[in-house]
């Protein structure tokens, strides 16, 4: 079959790889329909991700069709149409035990990692019962593919960490496609204001289509005096972070209100400098988290019922074939006002 | 009448003030029985505080009667007994109304700050509705002295900010008497191990007797190597940092479990370096808060019924007429084996 | 000044009564500007109320100015625009301070109950601090004067209570205006399906409008089979009981799924049979709630952002002068098909 | 090998059975070391559960050793010492998912009612990986057996569901062996009061020793007036129903105080009335639930560190065979002063 394979810090090549079979009595095949890219993907191929050696099929996102499965599986069968989550849970450990799935001991992020991932024609899928999730007949594959990472990603690490309420008002730093999962998710739990701060004027006006009532440009220096003012300096309830930089994180802390939550989640390659002598008695919670994925059935039946336009974050489609192209949409994502870009192997069924 | 009166960084003294009167339809005056030193007492004497200015009169800690209600108060009346708390609350602001009393618009930590405190034979409580307890007869003075101040900050900050629950395994990083509060009142989540660490054996072993399962004198700099070794390497459910610097601050980050919670306590004066480029994917929660004192009712009751050893805090007695030389014995507290130091007044009706 | 006063089982006149006067430093007077009629006035006419006595002031909510302020008032003064709880909380007893207005020891309901209301020109609010709420410059009265009463109780006791959560499926039984008050606040948590039942159509099809998913009219008898269909044999998360009556009660013990919530609003004069021998390890939870009105500041909030359609609610408009017709309309609703209707006393400052 | 099987209303033996096989990949084999006797088991030879057939062997509950593991099972290999949950739990299903294991749909309690139990020589036991727990080295089997069922069902039905918190005044009605179990793990929330409540007086004697601080005898019909006497007409923040039958039912709901918490717990075999014409506007609570064993691995911890006194529950012990005689002591636990029963195989490893 063919996949994309990581070849060194650089590298990456369109290639043949053997299709992958069951090693163990928990494992599924899939045939991948969709797959889509992640920054994390961007990162790897950077170098930045020590874990991922020379030889790996990357990828952790798709929709695909069941092609077997181990003797141990009881969820799924040949021919079930399945969403693919980025995080593999074993359900049997501890940590899977208290939903933190996130940290399974036999799993975790580890699909284009420490396994093989899907971009590729085909993917092993481990613990099969509890890493895939059915598609309901008519759903829209699209729509799906967004709840393979980035949508529980915004919504657990972002709103749900971030304690989102009605009537709240929320600022979100970074209206990538990570912001704006946090953006479409947030309005879950309708809160009065969401102001959308970021360096790009087109994703902010993209965030105002997908429901931001107020866009901050803050490649000026001056996001925190801005916010102050929509907020008649008393800041914002909800702070999120979805950058994954010291000077993000800086404004998050400088715009936070007494009582109120900073979730952070952007991946950090650096310490960033917290202002406990500000900020110890002002009543702050602050929150980190690697998706978990415990709310993609939960986001899935909002798609379904309509009320989370997932699609709205795609905004280039490709060929499975061409996915060297779309790794260099993906990455001059500025220039190129890219979001997710969506890859297709061809057949819904 | 007297009072303890700052000058200025450094100086102190013992002197004759105007008795306080009503000022505002919902004060009280209060008659001070019992009081005590605080460790942010000190803090002002070092000129750490700005707020605090010349000629103010010290102290938010007190038991004491009830002298003289201004016409709005509903609860109180002369000759009652009360508990006074460090939190002043004006019951219908903002903050008040959502149980953060810390933050009132009108009150807040006030008393020996922005207005003459308890260390006197008279006080002024504004808002005495929402600022005193009634203590139940026959309750010890000394006892709810303690709930003042230093067991609901425990309580508030350290312990329900850090989410204790049964079983856990919770780290104190301070054995001072605001850690030891946190270890007093941390037993009534039943944590399965608490781990105090302090660099002073004699706190360590006063730790011992009020519960800790295991001490750590950290003065080696490896307690979080101990640590680990204790927690078989999966590091602690909840660790609370009760000293207010920097390295305690990394201490509670390098020993905190996937999943847990850093529950900060300590008043800082610096900035801390939060290593986001681990702690990112921990699922971590990290809390701030001024101790709000919402839990003042809840523990009178523990106390009453025997259940939270209040009085374990306190090492020195003296006559309030002797408050200098508490304030030296306080200030040396290493060296004279000094937890917390109570002022009494005589008489206790 | 003219007022709605109450004489007994079956009647009541729009007569000549004294204006009240300020009687505690905490009261205020408030000129009425707009008031409306509850499904509890029809109640106590009924005389199903025993605590209301001949010559009571009816009404517990309204939109208004502040006339004059006891000399403890700090929130407002004469000329202030405000929104008139349905309860009274004095902010100082042991329940206030814990959020349960409703129980308030000095309040809770008592305006057109205990104490003259607010059907009339003027009205005597005690405790005005912290049971008024200011209404901010530019706002729609007619909307707010939907959050008097009954917009929280939808939310409080339907909505928090029953833990409506994003993708939920609920039901509410009753699609009077409380039960739409529950359908237009339930969609703040974004659940994915909301089916309305009642025996009427009229309402059914106001139901649609307002965002009901799906709606059930209960005159068959077979609404529990319905709903179980429409379930795919699960149930629902949440069933909110807003009739007051045993067979609402029943169906909602029907239709709810293990693991589920049953919320009760309604009024009910009965006991009801619940069937614990069914639900006993049936995981449910059920709750009842007189509304704490401790959310109407965030509502207030949402109906500024534009989120909460609030007049939609209102279905008719008189002078107040003809209140005696407006309580004819309001007490044939099914005919009249009227929801809330709105008295005017002209003016708008 | 022998077990006890039940035969139809009335009849029990013990007989020979055939030695149990694996017959999925998830199974395990357990040699039974100790078992014991639970009040659902007189509950099935009453003829009161349809589900138990003729030839069934009974018990869900026990320790033992492994004796054989599917190839499926990753957690556990033959040798390894166990404690056996009295709910199976496939960890794969939705319900699963979300922690409430009693309504897995491929397991929940299923041993000794649909599949053959613990009172015997060998069990199967399916879904071992999520159904069974290690036992610690040095653990006391005795206090462990305690977890299988007792413990975490007083604990999740009582306590967590019944909100119990520090400070809480709480009453049990039954001191049965559940009812006990539900008043140890209170302790774990550190009430101010637990009020225990039964009609035998050696029960109430050891609820005394247990923990309780004060007991009623409630066979004089006036429980509810001692208890208003002992909470000074406030009526109880939680009550907890631990017997099943209308009568204690009613005492629960006369006595709880506005905002607080009714949590059943006892097995209902009839419905019961629900005094809504006074509740509706209590603000109160009323939870149902059939034991998750969620928090077995934490009870197991606080058991291991002494903070649990399960043995206390303990009052007779036999020899696995002298388990008809068992049956007959357990049976008449009031003449026979019987709470838990120990039946015990021999041999510890």
């Amino acid at each position: 079959m063919k996949a994309i394979v990581y070849h060194g810090p650089g590298k990456r090549s369109w290639e043949e790889k053997p299709k992958p079979a069951i090693t163990a009595s928990s494992d599924a095949i899939v045939r991948i329909q969709k797959t889509t890219i992640c920054g994390t993907d961007l990162h790897i191929l950077k170098g930045d991700v020590p874990t991922v050696t020379d030889g790996r099929i990357l990828g952790h996102e798709g929709i695909g069709v069941v092609d077997e499965v181990g003797n141990g599986v009881m969820n799924f069968q040949a021919g079930d149409k399945v969403l693919i989550s980025c995080i593999t849970s074993c359900g049997k450990c501890e940590y899977c035990r208290k939903g933190m799935y996130s940290h399974c001991h036999n799993g975790g992020w580890i699909l284009g990692n420490t396994i093989d991932g899907t971009q590729a024609e085909y993917v092993r899928i481990p613990f099969a019962d509890t890493s895939l999730y059915p598609v309901p007949p008519g759903a829209d594959d699209e729509a799906l593919l967004m709840l393979s990472d980035i949508l529980p990603t915004g919504f657990e690490c972002g709103v749900i960490n971030g304690q989102v309420s009605p009537g709240d008002t929320v600022a979100v730093v970074g209206a990538g496609p990570v912001g704006l999962a946090v953006l479409l998710t947030s309005q879950l739990y309708s809160p009065s204001e969401i102001i959308m701060i970021d360096v790009d004027d087109n994703r902010l006006e993209v965030a105002k289509r997908l429901g931001a009532t107020k866009t901050i440009n803050s490649s000026d220096g001056k996001a925190t005096r801005r916010v102050m003012e929509l907020t008649l300096n008393r800041g914002v309830n909800v702070a999120i972070e979805a950058v994954g930089i010291p000077v993000t994180f800086d404004l998050c802390q400088e715009i936070v209100a007494p009582g109120g939550h900073i979730a952070n989640v952007g991946v950090h390659g650096k310490s960033v400098n917290l202002k406990l002598e500000k900020l110890w008695d002002h009543n702050i919670t602050l929150t980190t988290r690697l998706v978990d994925t415990v709310t993609t059935p939960m986001l899935l039946k909002l798609v379904q019922a309509g009320r989370l336009k997932a699609k709205d974050l795609i905004t280039h489609r490709f060929r499975i074939e061409e996915i060297m192209k779309a790794y260099d949409t993906f990455g001059n994502a500025a220039k190129e006002k890219a979001l997710k870009v969506v890859l297709d192997s061809g057949g819904t069924r």
